[in-house]
């Protein structure tokens, strides 16, 4: 087993420390060093106050690999490129020709705001200096992303802080000379993915055990991860075997609740089982307010099979929009069983979908009683070959009921999808 | 102006170190530290390696306070505690006091999985170890938080990873000994916040320096957030009347755009502006498939004024649940802003509500032609006392444009309930 170089990603951002804002950078990068073979041995998030600054960044530099995100604008508070420079003992010099570049963009944004160019005229020649062996992968607006080798040996890439400029320039970070050098050294580690559903994370680790545990050269991380449990065998070159056991081993003994051997989300697969058999789906929504829609339409090409819901959250509006009967809500009430499936079959009618999933129940954090606790949800799907139901009795606060009984009715619509008809396949353990 | 005591955050797990999954303790450790008069200068998020997480608590013991989340597990990997001590230089002993406590609630687990105590027995006692100094703040399972002061001075709090758990416990941490000393000690800054919407990034800072600019005790941070402005001034001690002009200034200059002095997101304004004037609303959605009612049903009691929502994907649910005629569909297409209009006419109409809100827009990435691109989205509000109506030419890509036209159909909602007939208040320019 080698050893894979070793990984920094220092974010820098004056929100992010301050938790003000998420970071989504320090993940992503991340990730991405693994994927491409190095091992991401820190995060570190900091402001913009220099001396904090740089320190993060001569800790950063001792690695095999340091990537950088934020700071680069053309204000003075901007100073990563000038502290990196520093800290890695280099001279910071004016690129002339990305000099050139950033006037010309500086100067239409000057015209188009109506203001004169010598206000940008700092800001420019600023953003234009780098470390002396540096070379630019690109700009983000004004700000140019870029890489070089410290004299520590560490290959430093420097990416604007916006998420998604920054996923734009680093396939040209990963195509530079030096971080080429870098992972030609190395073997990325092949990985095996596990989901399931309807299993807690603690039944997962005793499988995992029973199955024989991870180690040489297989490395298992369980991961609980918006209501299902994600299993990432991680294999060096060497250990595929044991992997390839590892993994035959554990798909057997979860088989009843392993719904995915990919990273596509639950909703993709449920789009595209659906426009595999032509069929056309809806949603008829309580307590989920519209989430299951949501997340369905965040799906590009979703309007290929999904048709429309209905947010019925007033019960006036699951008798006017949803045909539930008054007598039904007087006799069961609005959380039951018995209206969630009316409402499926309503939403099916009323937006001539082969296929409706309804959820009902009360998320809390009022609205509860000794018979209709908050985390009570009630789940219907209803398609062409039959219907399946689900009661869940869910822990925690709004915000975690609401998702859980999203996520839920979006494994329910692929359960029946699939054509399941076997009910213990999709019931949901809590861990 | 006093320094504020410097805190470190540490957050420990493999899967957030290597991306898998993003953290929510170290923005929340963070900010409470910023609330309670600390500085978060660093947060640190580390694997389970043992040598990369000294080398971080080691680090993080040079500050004045140290917030560590994660590694208090039964198991051989979670080795915070350990590790902790050893950075210190401070002796491990086993708390016998604690240790009875966990076993007790072991014996009561091993008795519901029908487990023998002895599988639980070596975890019991690693669990129950302490820095010797240490006290227990409570148990998160089966797992103690800890507040101790290092023979550096400074304040360690260690807190389980589960974020729930954490914020369990941390106010037990803010109330233990050694935190009060470090706070005893400090002022927390005081804090003025402006939000604004439809004005962008740039032009806030531009009237920031109009304004006479931030320093002297009083220190700006300009953030976009979900398509908002939102300005931060701290404020310390000595400093309030300072605060005071330039908040004035500021507020004059950006009077337009103000929309909010506090925290509250903008769906609750909406809400409560709503059940202030005891309207009902209702949605009517295209391109954001749901997440306009999702946001509002996000709020507690939402129901009061919520009454639910049609998600028209395809034209034909246009038609028929919300009466979007066939020729308005014909001649200006489901993209326009008469089928906007129809839209929420037709919901109001619909589902008996005051107030509606419709989105019909082209989220991409497919869709989009020269006349109609992607990006184009048209929203309409429309009340008792009339109606607002904005177009909007959205960059990014799906995600974004999605949240970005949520996010406006929730301020034009406000802006209608608020009376406003000004369109110009509501436009939103991009940065």
């Amino acid at each position: 087993m080698t050893r894979r170089p070793r990984a920094v990603v220092v974010v820098t951002g004056s929100e992010l420390v301050r938790g003000e804002r998420t970071d989504r950078n320090g993940p992503f990068l991340a990730g991405e060093a693994l994927r491409y073979g190095l091992e991401p041995a820190r995060i570190t998030i900091v402001g913009d106050a220099p001396a904090e600054l740089e320190a993060a960044l001569r800790e950063a530099l001792k690695a095999d690999a340091c990537l950088v995100s934020g700071g680069l604008g053309p204000t003075h508070d901007d100073r990563t490129v000038e502290l990196l420079a520093r800290a890695a003992g280099m001279e910071l010099v004016v690129d002339e020709a990305l000099e050139r570049e950033i006037e010309s963009i500086s100067r239409a944004v000057a015209e188009r705001l109506r203001r004169p160019y010598a206000d940008f005229a700092p800001g420019v020649t600023k953003q234009a200096r780098r470390p002396v062996s540096a070379v630019s992968i690109g700009l983000a607006g004004t700000a140019p992303g870029l890489v070089f080798r410290a004299p520590t040996g560490c290959v430093v890439v420097v990416l604007p802080g916006p998420p998604g400029e920054l996923r734009r320039l680093w396939p040209n970070a990963v195509a530079s000379e030096p971080m080429r050098e870098l992972l030609d050294g190395t073997r990325p580690p092949g990985r095996r993915v596990l989901r399931l559903f309807g299993v807690s994370e603690s039944a997962v680790a005793r499988a995992l055990e029973g199955a024989g545990g991870d180690g040489e050269g297989v490395e298992a991380t369980i991961c609980a991860r918006e209501f299902e449990i994600h299993v990432d065998l991680m294999v060096e070159p060497g250990a595929e075997a044991r992997a390839e056991a590892l993994d035959l081993a554990l798909a057997e003994r979860l088989e009843q609740w392993l719904f995915a051997r990919d990273e596509r989300r639950v909703e993709e697969l449920v789009l595209s089982l659906a426009a595999a058999r032509g069929l056309r789906l809806a949603t008829a929504e309580s307590c989920t307010g519209g989430m299951v829609a949501a997340r369905l339409t965040d799906v590009p090409g979703s309007s290929a099979s999904f048709l429309g819901g209905i947010v019925a959250y007033a019960d006036d509006v699951k008798r006017t929009e949803l045909g539930v009967p008054d007598e039904l809500l007087a006799e069961h009430g609005a959380v039951s069983a018995e209206a969630a499936a009316a409402m499926a079959e309503g939403a099916r009618e009323r937006l001539g979908a082969d296929v409706a999933v309804a959820v009902t129940g009360i998320a809390g954090p009022g609205g509860g009683t000794p018979e209709k606790p908050v985390g009570l949800v009630y789940l219907h799907v209803a398609g062409p070959d039959g219907s399946l139901r689900r009661v869940l009795d869910l822990p925690g606060e709004r915000e975690q009921i609401r998702m859980r009984a999203t996520v839920t009715a979006l494994h329910l619509l692929r359960a029946l999808l699939l054509g399941s008809h076997d009910e213990a396949v999709q019931r949901p353990r809590l861990a």
